[in-house]
């Protein structure tokens, strides 16, 4: 590509609503222009890295035994209200009625288009196991778009959809799209890790974010340097951290504490560490189906979190809300600050996590403002507690394989595999016929990746103060030539034009910037870009015979002999 | 491709409201499917041939300088707000509310978010001219979608925008895409014609429609065999069929001609040509602005055919309508189909077609009921008329290019190109910076091509009783390989094996049909998905070490000897 058959636009300044680092960059570059609120054009420089992405995705799922298709971006509600989901899913969900008054949806994701096609062209056993791909336009209506690709309203996904005979089935063709997935982040050049995630209603272990790894993401990804294990928070286990108790050694005492009301300030009161202290969460669980309202106190070790997904797992939890002033001032006969298990007003679902479990001798509140109850003991002091996972792991926990300790970093998830079993099979009523003639329910199950998504979060992950640094594998050009003086040099217009059609020939993706810009401007353009690799042609170079490269990651310049260079670069390429 | 690893599913008989052969063919052979009206699922194998179609585009268009973007499918109100086409366009514009109870539209197209973009990005004329296009999904809401592809409610396009400082630069622009789509039909291997099109209120002479010529076609393409002229029957000039009018030789006579009000009847009761009759079409346009309601007479020899886009230029009647009975009763005393120019009972303005104005002695009504006048002539029975181009031209008419006569054949419209001009810009204020530091009107094109309509007209042009013919360059695979017996006999599953290997490193794009469906089942679905290039392995032909070659077009069996077979079809592919 010629320069000037292009189309470049960079700017020095991001727009004022660009909050993050990809979204400036990606602005300044050219590669994205806002239409409407999250909503953009993807510009020839962006879209040139879209449809490097989009192939290899293509490659790997071709590989992978997958089927690409295309479904569309209008889609009838009907399908929606089958499986519920026009009623479950919130405003987020654009609904458009059409000129007759039907309804419509623009698709945030294909489940149920899917199966629809599925339900009336498999018939047989025989016909499985099958797996559907398209890459298509979504469209999610978010409260509040922001941060450019990451959380736009209009994107492109790939999504995927197996369907198999039987669990075992499902859960191959789970591993090959694992598999594909590994692959193709791979490819992408980009840091990546996979971990289990929570699994909603769905339980068992079929699922698995695919997060790129910046310090900027917005989910913490835990993991076991040791060995292999790795969940995201909502899902890393929290093992308790001692394996017994103490034995308690002293009395349950009331202890004024005045105005300290947090763990943090009470141990600092009375001298403690913040790990002798317990805090105290209410909960409520309004009245259902002829069950009164109940009251949960769940405790967690001072320095510990909450994590609200592992709180919605535990028996009678699934529809917990936080309770209100009023409703801890009448179970607890206090207000929140001086909360504890011991003597509440009225009775209350007590849960101890499991690390509190395991205490003794722990500080709690006294349920009477201004006091805090130390030398509390289960068993003597309180019944022994129900137990249960309740808390966010921290870096340095034993990770649950025993393998080691638990290390916690950043990343953004670009993609989510998942078992779904039957839960749109049955509400739509896809069936197969098994070897004895009877119908069963398809396995299904379904794999995103976030396309356009993969370009914030590869640059929030590779950029440096002049701007991006794409991995070769999906930048919008692997090789710049940046000429100097070439209107001016006989020699520079002639190595330029040899160097460029030698790496055209070879199959390199390469611009030439014939733009005729000052080599600073040239240069600027080029290292905001982010083209991973340089050449300079110039006169100064030209009479040593030789012309520099420069690799935009931290590289030194290279002289090479004019003659190697291309064979220099493909070499470089192929690293 | 491995028929195993990919999916083929076939019907006996197309779906009840298929109505036209695509759409049942295209239906019948897996290759669409439908989720809603006018709305469907591209099935692998027809997603295969849109992709085939989109390459070929893509490459014309970037080799004719055009450069690759992607405009969003949901686009914000206020933009169309801004040309008015917000307000103007009807209910086939799929409007959709935000959250907040925004405005969007789902984009029919996109020459609003393109001169979005370009009034920003172009500054100078020094980035001009410029060209963006994308390949996007649209959706328009058709009141009653049907014909598959051919009126669907979503479907792709290919649109591209010129810009340029000058008309002398739109029209250079505009050339480039023209040759641009020629070379792009010619290569989709497809019968097709550009025809100048009505430029509606743009004037000039600069649109032109791409069609693929099919019996079955919508539109009616006039052409003059014996030189270049082209048009649409819109666009299609109307000379008037005698260079003068000879002079007057019967007396205006009143003449019965009870219950005749068609001038077919008419010229047989009085044992005339049909040539020999006047017919009376009348018109009303509504009071506006302080000018009163005018009635408007408008005279066709009786064998031609008003056409209405002609009517709509003639100075005046830009708002026509057909006249109600009761005006017709008002301004001429008479019912319809006994009216004409002579005598009427209030004064109406006449416009005759060029051929009646060159008539003499001719029959027309007498404004009474159950009469004619004969021997009618201007200048004496009446005053000389206001003369125009009233007439869809007929087979046979003299070319207006003087170099033959006219010819119609039918198509089905697959591209357009337009010269806008400033359209867009003037209410966008889209300008740029002339040499002189002066803002200038950016000059625009649009230039659009239906991708999933070429589906559907390639299939109208290229089919048989057994199913479709693909062109070669479109056809979802060019070359089946057809195993008979394979799970027999070794030598089959080894030649077909290494034809298959062979013709994939020659890059050629194969399936092998490895379902082990019996022969006639195999060759039947071929067929009727079209792929233009056949070969059969099978231990008959094995015997004499040859292989069964038959082209879907018309082909007899040709036996080619094993080692040669994969050079054969490279050969035939080359042709």
């Amino acid at each position: 590509m010629r320069a000037t058959r292009f189309f470049i636009s960079t700017l020095k300044e991001a727009p004022a609503d660009a909050e993050i680092i990809s979204h400036k960059l990606m602005m300044r570059a050219g590669m994205i222009k806002r239409l409407g609120s999250g909503i953009y054009n993807y510009m020839p420089m962006g879209l040139r890295i879209i449809r490097k992405v989009e192939n290899i995705i293509r490659e790997e799922m071709n590989r992978a035994g997958a089927i690409e298709m295309l479904m569309p971006v209008v889609q009838p509600a009907e399908l929606w209200q089958e499986t519920g989901r026009w009623d479950k899913m919130g405003p987020e969900l654009m609904r458009v009625k059409d000129r007759h008054g039907r309804d419509f949806i623009i698709q945030p994701t294909s489940e149920e288009a899917i199966t629809d096609v599925v339900r009336s062209e498999i018939r047989s056993y025989r016909q499985l196991p099958v797996n559907f791909y398209h890459i298509q336009t979504k469209f999610r209506d978010e409260r509040r778009p922001r941060f450019g690709l990451m959380r736009g309203r209009e994107f492109t996904m790939k999504d995927a959809y197996s369907f198999d005979r039987d669990t075992d089935g499902l859960k191959k063709s789970y591993q090959i799209m694992y598999d594909a997935y590994t692959s193709i982040f791979q490819r992408f050049g980009l840091q990546f890790r996979a971990v289990a995630a929570d699994n909603g209603a769905i339980g068992g272990s079929g699922s698995h974010e695919f997060h790129v790894i910046a310090e900027t993401g917005e989910d913490a990804l835990v993991y076991c340097p040791t060995s292999d294990y790795a969940a995201n928070m909502e899902a890393a286990e929290a093992l308790a951290l001692s394996d017994s108790r103490a034995a308690a050694s002293a009395a349950m005492t009331k202890t004024a504490t005045p105005g300290k009301e947090k763990c943090e300030d009470v141990a600092a009161l009375l001298n403690l560490p913040l790990t002798a202290t317990v805090k105290s969460i209410v909960l409520a669980v309004d009245a259902d189906e002829g069950k009164e309202k109940q009251i949960w106190l769940l405790l967690l070790r001072g320095d510990h979190e909450l994590n609200e997904v592992k709180v919605s797992k535990v028996a009678g939890l699934a529809n917990f809300r936080f309770a209100s002033e009023s409703e801890i001032v009448e179970y607890f006969g206090c207000k929140p600050g001086y909360l504890g298990p011991v003597g509440t007003v009225k009775p209350v679902n007590l849960v101890a996590d499991r690390t509190v479990a395991n205490m003794a001798d722990f500080v709690c509140g006294a349920n009477e403002e201004g006091y805090h109850l130390t030398g509390v003991n289960w068993g003597r002091d309180l019944p022994e507690p129900v137990v249960a996972d309740l808390r966010n792991v921290v870096a340095g926990d034993p990770s649950p394989d025993g393998k080691g300790v638990l290390a916690i970093q950043r990343g953004i998830e670009v993609g989510h595999v998942f078992q779904l079993g039957t839960r749109y099979s049955e509400d739509m009523k896809a069936t197969f016929l098994d070897e004895n003639g009877k119908p069963q329910l398809l396995q299904m199950g379904c794999y995103g990746i976030g396309v356009t998504r993969i370009l914030g979060a590869a640059i929030e992950q590779n950029y440096d103060d002049k701007g991006i640094i794409w991995p070769t594998a999906i930048a919008p050009f692997e090789v710049v030539i940046c000429p100097m003086g070439m209107d001016r040099s006989e020699a520079v217009r002639t190595e330029t034009e040899n160097l460029y059609q030698a790496l055209l020939a070879a199959g390199v993706d390469v611009i030439l910037d014939d733009r005729g810009e000052r080599p600073g401007a040239m240069f600027a353009d080029w290292e905001l870009i982010g083209v991973p690799h340089r050449v300079v042609v110039g006169d100064r170079g030209l009479k040593e015979g030789k012309l520099e490269y420069v690799a935009r990651r931290g590289g030194e310049a290279v002289h090479v002999p004019v003659a190697e260079m291309a064979a220099f670069i493909q070499a470089r390429l192929a690293e």
